[in-house]
């Protein structure tokens, strides 16, 4: 299938499906009809049945939908079914807290190589990872087949570091630097902006 | 005016709408119409002008939006136009990390009290914030005068912590533990969930 035609809402649910399946599963719940699954998820029983259908999974009139199955099919839509290794750029605070996030690894994630300018921090080991020469990311990167990166540097000469991982074959990047990077083609930018989650929930505290 | 019937697609937009007016602001841009606020929103002409004026912005037929004007507007919107304190719950590696993030400040968010239930850490100085015993929330908080707070602890005994808050008075909370809570009545919780994010980017990485 083109994954490049699956909306963008779509595949920011698809995480939410799964997390919605893993919590039935440990539940012990065996099988799940649409509507249960769009009252869990927020959204209408069509569009549960229109989401799922991109991905073949029809379910079945008289018992619904398989959860272990659609969990598992979801997990390889997401690519979490096996560890992926991704590099990331800055061990200053934010970077090091990176590091030991269980959040990641229970999900799939593991961070690999890391990149630093900070001569301080160049050869030494971080929870674990040797911090290498952001000078030196045109050798390094290539060995550990990437094709995620989190940014978690400063924001000088931010668009140069995201060509250089483009080239280097990064596909999608985890932004948490709080400036404008424009993608380069083919890349994807997820930006994390806590900030901005902090002022939506200001306005609502006065709602 | 009544913020609760505000859509929350519009809530979500605002601080991106002061986003793009700071950098227009920045740019030494006076005004600017609704197209091209749609263009750097990424959103139709007819939906920036139906967002805006459910705070009373029309803007002006000759000229658009005044750009500091309703840069202003929005930040009063979003409560951002003055400090506003918050309370932390959790002081393990991502709450130091939070302290020390000039992002907050930068938008006119103030970490005040900060709690944990580890003796080793309780009374301590942390950033210029003294620690203090979760026990002690009761006491404590209410001189704060904060509306909101950051839930970065362990998951354990979470939901008690929430009811807690939620008796002293806060009204929304941004959550970077990753299980489920419930949240009180006339609560708003808002959820990092920064696995989410990358499953979506290693979805679009096969694309």
């Amino acid at each position: 299938m083109d994954f490049s035609k699956v909306p963008l809402q779509t595949v920011e649910r698809l995480s939410r499906y799964r997390r919605v399946l893993a919590d039935l599963q440990e539940d012990g719940v065996e099988s799940v009809f649409s509507h249960r699954l769009a009252e869990l998820m927020g959204v209408t029983p069509a569009q549960v049945r229109r989401d799922l259908s991109i991905f073949g999974s029809f379910g079945n009139v008289a018992r619904g939908y398989d959860v272990v199955e659609l969990h598992g099919t979801i997990g390889r839509l997401l690519g979490t079914d096996k560890l992926q290794t991704l590099a990331m750029i800055g061990l200053g605070n934010l970077g090091r807290t990176l590091l030991t996030y269980r959040g990641f690894q229970e999900r799939g994630f593991h961070i690999g190589p890391v990149f630093d300018r900070d001569s301080e921090k160049i050869g030494k080991v971080y929870a674990g990872r040797r911090c290498y020469s952001i000078d030196d990311l045109e050798t390094v990167l290539p060995d550990f087949k990437c094709k995620m990166a989190i940014l978690a540097c400063g924001s000088s000469g931010l668009d140069a570091i995201v060509a250089r991982l483009a080239d280097l074959g990064i596909r999608s990047i985890l932004n948490f630097v709080p400036c404008r990077v424009i993608p380069p083609q083919g890349v994807f930018i997820e930006n994390v902006d806590l900030s901005a989650k902090l002022e939506k929930l200001s306005f609502l505290s006065k709602a």
